[in-house]
């Protein structure tokens, strides 16, 4: 049917749904109105870059004004911020796999209320590249946590449940073709390795703690991208678990600063 | 020495240190001159919430100015928001452990940097209650894990390191103490839960996910609440094993939503 998985039995029984983070609801708000159009989510870290995209997105579209005007549609709340140019959303997340969780949470419920169909979803930020050069963009073809296995580990009250992270191979391919026609920068596809910590995890020396040699570092480095790791960022592991789980199809090609 | 402590060796030998997502660095700012003096910092999740703790500081400790048009200390990126008020500084941390630990080692790098002494960090964040009033202020004896134990598990590339979560309990007394010259609202000693998600990690029934009854979410919190747990939210642990090793007096007095 192209319409998100929700999979949740709770929820049909709610007489109301407050999306809390998203300062969005289903009594306040005309979601159906509001969102039944969207096609596309754009997903980053940063609210000021999420703006940015949304503005670039009007321009690319060729929609009215120049876009430098547009609304924060969550501008109720500072938790994230989300603006739209034509049938593309753009939401910062904030850092890490708990703050894109609640977003994500809360953006699927959102697609549901509205009954949106057939909806993309794609995450662009930015993460620390490896043994690539600087500027490339990964399309991620698996995510996989710091023991490089492609799982996600998510407790559901005191219990571990391991969740798949495996992504829309055609996406992936789409996404791959699109590039070609952009000779701006290299574009690869590998496995992109999801952290919780961006110190301490992700082998980085100037952090308030460090316990490890520079050696050991780059043994473990190594070890990531013999087992096909080509970046390292800290949200794709839950994305790629949420996504597949709501049916929604995801891909996160995310730029590497080095 | 009342100095933070640095646990990293790799720091002294390195030209400058840049604190990425603070948009400081040594090279860049003053950092002694900037913020030698400060000797209270307290961080919640919200950019706007902690610029409005800044304001109501200034206001309380009789600055010059309304405080109204205090600039953001961070204004370079919009990953955290910092504003001063005095001798105290106030961060946003955006949600979550991998959030608030990127705060944190890049905080404790600029007291290092500074010079500062005999610095106190509370986290003033909001959290859920347990069986408690709403509008109660927990003041955390102990930050303890979704199986209510009293530690933080953080990954070192891909080991397991178990850290203590203990908080410095004359503060605790010193909040406690605090708390009794004000009357507006009920304040309690307890343990806080902290957890990786906020939908199917604290028992909610409204995400987009959920796979237990409310039979099996009740009977969870039950448990928590027997073990002492008096709230939940997402940076506890993690904020208590980082002030611990680098010997910042911390503590995390979280007003309670429902």
């Amino acid at each position: 049917s192209g319409l998100v998985h929700i999979k949740n039995p709770h929820l049909d029984l709610m007489e109301e749904d407050v999306l809390y983070h998203l300062d969005l609801g289903t009594k306040t708000h005309n979601l159906p109105a509001m969102f039944g159009d969207i096609k596309f989510v754009c997903v980053g870290g940063s609210p000021n870059r999420m703006r940015a995209f949304a503005q670039f997105m009007h321009r690319e579209l060729g929609l009215a004004g120049d876009g430098q005007d547009l609304a924060d549609i969550c501008a109720g709340t500072d938790r994230f911020a989300m603006y739209r140019a034509g049938p593309v959303l753009s939401i910062s997340h904030g850092m890490g796999i708990p703050s894109i969780s609640i977003m994500l949470h809360e953006l699927i419920k959102l697609l549901h209320h509205a009954k949106c169909r057939d909806v993309t979803i794609i995450r662009i930020g930015t993460s620390g590249g490896l043994g690539i050069e600087a500027g490339s963009v990964v399309i991620t073809d698996m995510a996989v946590d710091s023991s490089f296995k492609p799982q996600f580990e998510q407790v559901v009250l005191d219990d571990v449940v391991v969740r798949s992270t495996e992504l829309d191979r055609d996406l992936v391919e789409e996404l791959l073709a699109c590039s070609k026609e952009i000779s701006d920068f290299p574009t690869l596809i590998g496995h992109t390795m999801c952290t919780y910590d961006f110190y301490e995890g992700q082998g980085r020396l100037d952090g308030a703690l460090c316990s490890f040699s520079s050696e050991k570092k780059l043994e473990y480095l190594k070890r990531a991208y013999d087992s096909g790791v080509r970046n390292i960022e800290m949200e794709s592991t839950a994305f790629a678990a949420l996504c597949g789980l709501c049916g929604l199809r995801g891909e996160c090609p995310c730029a590497c600063l080095a």
